[in-house]
């Protein structure tokens, strides 16, 4: 029972978040430099943990700690607590490791009771504040402590003021607001059937359980889910002197960021508010004024408090967000944390205190986070214009490809893409997409699923081709043929607005204004000092020119990823695949496979020149070939309608359709598939039709040849996807070989190509020494080595049952975007090892999306990873986190959340 | 180059088959234990390898160990090979490892040319002979040597016949068969533009190198892909003096087996021809006689045959199949090999075997496999009845459910149903089956289906209830309408009778007689011989008292897997179970729910009673609640084509079932799944809807308690299916105690029940660790593990790859039947190793149908698991299995291929 906790501020440093909560760590160090903090202590983290495990109980001593404490605060203050001459008043306030702003409760001016407000009124000689003061103090200890809702006083209040024939609470007097506090005490009895408890020590001892219990309300449940902060690590209780805003014009409050939290220009930046309490600051019933009026205000008190920021600046060596009181002419600091900014705000910082000296570069590496990138790579909603509005979104879907998007509402893709080649702004809004789909796609600003999940068509296709991207979003009833959505009570026509969020998931009715991406110098620079940090080398995913060449102005290393099939579903190509598909004899598919050679060799030159020598990971083909064919359902309804009308109506033309559609339906069937993603796919497929990847090998060489044969450099890694037993890589990869040395002999150049093979499958782990004896690299097709591992479906997951794993922490992460480390991480652990085992420098990547995803490039980094490869647009992040990983545990940073 | 490549007979032994192959093996042991073997040696298997290593070229210095050999021969008969006057004639036979009955090639009477048949002439006195052995020996080296086919001598000889106005080759004179040999040298010369080999020294090299050759036939190929006997053991080669059986009426020649490899009963069976060369037996052109006869006609060589018959039993100890000559008198043993018998036979004869004091009780375990059990647990067709008859399949489809079946087609259930209440015959032919065919097959003699898998709804329903079934069966095109089905040009029509065989896929458009089960006093004392060795138990998967009963008339020791939703599947629940699932508000699933439990507990107390307090697994329900709805494909036709008529037509009853319909679709379409086999099943189901596993619990445990209230014992162990991670499993083990402290409070009574899951996922075996902290048990699901270790849909894979892999050694086995040790064996071994990490005395088992595989139970034992589960007809095979592997390394057997 003799464990410490309560620590008086100047017993406390900013090391001690964890034990005191980042604001009882942050007034101690405050205290500590001899900043002019009001006098107060804080009860640790771990009080409340006890308290939790005891089944709400506090621990046996802590009320002793808590009054001797409470003495050296009086002490130093010669004020006492519950004095009715000269009361001693606190706030009591909660303080989490991590800042959740608003999410629990606090409690101002405790310690008033009929008695010592007497004391307020004789020491303040305003009994007009005194009375403000103490009904402010009854209706929020009535509202965090005893449960009552604040809309009884409030409306109470609102009676007095209306009866007074008065607009602001301004406009009271101090014999009104003596009758609030009265009445105040009276719905208070009448409520919880006792009286207001006037004594000092029960209100404190109540008021920090409140705080306790408020760790667990639902507000703060429901942000720490949002934020992943943990349930278990609980809330200190900060309890200080007050200090008071509102004494006169001599006083007041504001809040302030040592530089601009928005865009990171280094000046003092905030507002604030005299004669004024904190909460009217934030109330917004008075409108604040900014930080630098009140240098012609009070010069002494600004050039105090900028001295302060600058201070406080050089000691955490960070941006600071500042909260201060100022009582008769005297400063106060009443709260500093390092602040939150945005993107680019916080590249900006941290290159710009790198040149003011105070972090090193290492450190401006790790101040700036994922979500900060992604806010200067892709145009985002302008959230300040959001909330001042109070728009909401009519809808959510999952965050499918990121960026925000605003259009015009279509419903097909012909449409859209005759409306994109006016320039019209289109948001393309689907069911699902398909392969028919894709022209406009392309033609689209952004896109909208009703259905389907981060990896489904849509999704992929539109990550790919960096279009924005709400899939999965099943409020959504999207009814084709009246070319309109509904979603509850809204409708949406065709060519009405809407914007949507592909970083959040969020559907707009509306056109919203877009804050356009900001790629500054800034940027520039931090990524230079990424990439002299890391050791992992950042590839991109890209299956087209453009998409490799954008990948290269992001900083791209090389290709990890090309999806040779993508190039398949191109409106030109799809016709001749269908054609190579369905072909009747060897003839016909020999002609389709002929000429999709020419097609693919041309792709592949384009992407090798883009790349001008950089490493090139091509995947050969990987979907089921009914992929590329019309949907078995849509067959199915179209040929139950011909042959109703061929029955009732005859007809040669007629009948003629329906024996294409019918056999037409007939090929899909007879390919269809129980579980496509187990099924004739990847490696499988080159096994059963091996010359759709002997023209790939054929296309990718011939294309790396020409190139060759002009100077240029190239460097072509062929993969071969979903392997699980060494033999199919065995005989896929010698026939493959065959046909290369066939192109270098015809060609009469020498190409200096590997082969190597996709890690996705389970047993491929676990048998990679044997895998390894063939393949000269690794790549981790973690998407579907996640699905298999935990065999989820990752369409079918995400919309039935992915989230609610999430939310009820059965999963700890969406695993599909952050590797599993204990399951599909130990498989790549075993594959990495035992494939080095067998060829000592195997190049090992991965390719699925966990390579942008920051944990998951930090386990690659632990792993030992040759690379990370993502889209192109998360190849900055990726190069930011490689740059992390390999400063974690070289630098000491504390990050804040 | 000084390797021994060559043995004589007396050179060898028995041990020697990998080496000599079973017939020089055999040969060498009979000679030198005294038999009388004509002399000869053996060219080992290692001379073919090299021969095919040196890519078709016989090793350096083969032929002149060859003639060393051939020199002791000489001398031991004194003839020489190739002297005019008194030559040595030789036959050369391949002789592999295993047995490989007339799959490759065999020249008999080499040594003949124009000089040396004078001599065969003068020793034989004999012309006629003489020439009839040239003449064959041409046509035999002929065909075999000089790739020519037999037809064209054929034609010839038929032309000589029929010029002589004969119709048996025995009515031909010396002077035809002269002709004809002079006719056949012509040929000939006429087709390789070459003089027939006259020299004896290059006839015995060619022949040589044919029989090296023949390893590697089409045939032989395709034999030893069926019989998984490897491909690069090779063959040996046999170089025997002949002696002939058709020198006259004192000579003869005929095989026999020791005992009766039909029944197994001790007898001396075979038969035999006088004056007969041993393709004269085979030929058929004459009818061979019992051997029995051979006592009446020469009572000294048949006592002499019958002696050697006991002797070679005594020194093999295992029933002997023979080969003998007569010549003139005198008795030659020319092959001897342990007999291939059938399955009854086996069982009889090891088990007599061991009264006669031949074998240990050991030995006899050895002496059986899995398909002789298999004969005797199944009706099988009479394999005698089809190849005299030379009746072929129709089609062959996959193996799904063991055993033959006879009936009429029928192409719906309710036909299938109101046939089989009349006790009419019939086999339900369909596409695929659905839950609401169950009743149709459940009234069938077999099942046959086009399409699916081996774990399609047909095949694991028709395992369930052990009707034979063939699935998949792809040649087929079911016309439903018409009420018939097609194969290639043959027509199969409702009420026609067809026989399928689920034990080999095959399918007959033929009312085939079949052989009933034989489960005799053998087959029971060598089921508990094996029960007396195995250390492994036993137990059955069973969903239905029925099933229990006949798992323990097989000798179950509980069930290993009790599949709930099988339950639903039964007609009269089907109903209830959709009720459930599309009701529209709690009360409405509550009420379905309630209805269920009552039927469970009923199914679940009358399985207990059938155990009679053995372990009963019961596993909780797992499959994708849209299984158990109406097929969405279906649907979609149903739909449109009520939308049309209701367009055309109008009509408030059709728009009444329009609504409906539409109303089953939509429910239907949410539900359906892109990979329904990683969805919403297993414990993802009861994490989103809880409430149907906590009926089920309740159902399990009041059943339970009803019986221990009657005084008699219960063993439920609840089991909970694809768990992946050990969160889901802690999450719904926590809810489900909870019901069942419940349910023991409410009755009153202590029930001994275990928690427990499935290991069927590659997470949960990854941490296998931190599952068994809660899981009082494992059961290994190895039909799911498989799939999602390799990434392959067994439905899918079976129609479209897998065979493939199969054929193509990709795969060594069919990963579904044969554990895949590498693979989905190491993480087996990794969650044992885990699991009882933390749990010393976890107790773990396998249900998945690997469980009734004789190979995966080896490798169980091998892990330690405490029992294998598998169906019911299986429960003996496993029980052999288990028996077997506990005896491995301890009894050292030769087990004939």
């Amino acid at each position: 029972m003799s464990k410490k906790l309560v620590y008086l501020f100047h017993e406390g440093n900013a090391t001690m978040r964890d034990l005191l909560g980042g604001k009882g760590a942050n007034l101690a160090e405050m205290s500590n430099i001899g900043l002019p903090v009001p006098p107060g202590f804080t009860i640790t983290t771990e009080a409340c943990t006890e308290y939790y495990e005891e089944g709400g109980k506090l621990p046996g001593d802590l009320m002793d700690q808590v009054r001797v404490a409470l003495a050296a605060v009086e002490k130093d203050l010669g004020k006492t607590f519950g004095d009715p001459s000269n009361p001693l008043l606190v706030s009591v306030r909660s303080g989490s490791k991590f800042s959740m702003p608003g999410m629990m409760d606090t409690i101002l001016n405790l310690g008033l009771n009929g008695d010592t407000i007497q004391g307020l009124i004789r020491g303040s000689g305003n009994e007009r504040f005194a009375y403000d003061a103490y009904r402010r103090f009854i209706m929020m200890f009535s509202s965090v402590v005893l449960g009552m809702e604040k809309r009884e006083f409030e409306h109470a209040f609102d009676a007095i003021k209306s009866q007074r024939g008065v607009k602001q609470d301004t406009d009271l007097s101090a014999e009104d607001l003596k009758r609030a506090s009265e009445e105040f005490l009276a719905i208070v009895k009448a409520h919880t059937g006792a009286d207001f408890p006037s004594d000092p020590q029960l209100q404190l001892k109540l008021a920090i359980e409140a705080v306790f219990r408020s760790w667990n309300n639902d507000r703060a449940i429901v942000y720490r889910r949002t934020e992943k902060i943990p349930d278990e690590i609980g809330t200190a209780c900060n309890i200080q002197a007050m200090v008071f805003g509102n004494l006169g014009e001599d006083c007041g409050t504001g809040v302030a960021f040592t530089r601009d939290p928005s865009t990171g220009e280094n000046l003092l930046y905030g507002e604030y508010l005299m004669n004024a309490q904190g909460e009217d600051v934030v109330a917004g019933t008075r409108t604040p004024v900014p930080i630098s009026e009140l240098r012609s205000q009070n010069e002494a008190v600004y050039d105090e408090f900028v001295e302060i920021g600058r201070r406080l600046e050089g000691h955490y060596k960070d941006m600071m967000d500042l909260e201060f009181t100022i009582e008769r002419g005297r400063l106060f600091m009443l709260q500093c944390r390092v602040g939150k900014r945005t993107g680019p705000a916080a590249v900006r910082m941290a290159v710009e205190m790198v040149s003011d000296g105070l972090i090193t570069k290492e450190v401006a590496i790790q101040r700036v986070n994922a979500s900060h990138l992604d806010q200067l790579l892709h145009p985002r909603i302008d959230e300040t214009y959001i909330q001042d509005r109070g728009i909401t979104s009519i809808a959510t879907g999952l965050a499918a490809s990121p960026g925000a998007a605003v259009g015009k509402a279509v419903f097909d893709a012909d449409t859209a893409a005759r409306l994109g080649q006016n320039k019209e702004k289109v948001v393309l809004i689907r069911d699902e997409t398909n392969p028919d789909d894709v022209h406009g796609m392309l033609a689209a600003q952004g896109i909208l699923t009703a259905r389907g999940g981060k990896t489904s068509h849509a999704a992929v296709v539109a990550r790919g081709f960096g279009i924005p991207c709400v899939a999965g979003c099943e409020a959504l009833d999207v009814d084709l043929e009246a070319r309109e959505f509904h979603v509850g009570s809204v409708t949406v026509r065709e060519g009405e607005w809407v914007t949507i969020d592909g970083s959040t998931g969020a559907v707009y009715n509306l056109q919203l204004a877009l804050i356009p991406p900001d790629v500054s110098g800034y940027f520039g620079t931090l990524m230079t000092w990424c990439d002299e940090a890391r050791t992992m080398k950042v590839r991109a995913n890209a299956d087209n020119p453009r998409d490799a060449l954008q990948a290269i102005e992001f900083g791209c290393e090389g290709i990890g990823l090309c999806r040779t099939e993508h190039m398949f579903f191109e409106a030109d190509r799809l016709p001749i695949v269908r054609d190579m598909i369905l072909a009747r004899n060897d003839e016909l598919r020999d002609a389709a496979l002929h000429k999709l050679l020419a097609v693919q060799q041309d792709d592949f030159e384009a992407i090798f020149a883009a790349m001008s020598g950089r490493p090139v990971t091509i995947r050969l083909i990987d979907p089921p070939l009914h992929e590329f064919l019309p949907s078995y359902e849509e067959l199915v309804r179209v040929v139950t309608e011909l042959r109703l009308a061929v029955n009732s109506l005859g007809g040669s033309a007629l009948k003629e359709i329906l024996e294409e559609k019918e056999q037409m339906l007939k090929a899909v069937e007879s390919m269809k598939e129980a579980n496509p993603m187990l099924g004739l796919r990847g490696v499988r497929l080159s096994i059963v039709f091996p010359a759709i990847v002997a023209m790939q090998t054929r296309a990718i060489l011939q294309a790396a040849a020409k190139l060759i044969k002009h100077g240029k450099p190239v460097a072509p890694e062929i993969m071969i996807p979903l392997v699980g037993h060494v033999n199919e890589l065995r005989v896929v990869q010698t026939q493959l070989e065959e046909v290369a040395k066939e192109v270098c002999e015809e060609q009469g150049v020498d190409i200096p190509y590997l082969f190597g093979t996709m890690i996705e499958i389970p047993r491929a782990a676990l048998t990679a020494d044997e895998i390894a004896s063939y393949a000269q690299f690794f790549s981790f097709g973690t998407n579907d080595l996640t699905q298999m591992t935990f065999g989820f479906s990752r369409d079918d997951a995400e919309g039935k049952f992915l989230q609610r794993y999430v939310e009820q922490k059965i999963l700890p992460v969406n695993v599909f975007e952050t590797i599993d480390q204990k399951g599909v991480g130990s498989l790549m652990r075993t594959a990495v090892e035992l494939g080095r085992e067998v060829r000592k420098d195997l190049k090992c990547g991965i390719c699925g999306e966990h390579g942008g995803d920051p944990e998951s490039i930090f386990f690659c980094h632990e792993l030992g990873l040759d690379y990370v490869s993502c889209s192109p647009f998360r190849v900055p992040i990726a190069r930011l986190s490689a740059a992390q990983a390999a400063l974690r545990g070289k630098v000491a940073v504390t990050v804040d959340k």
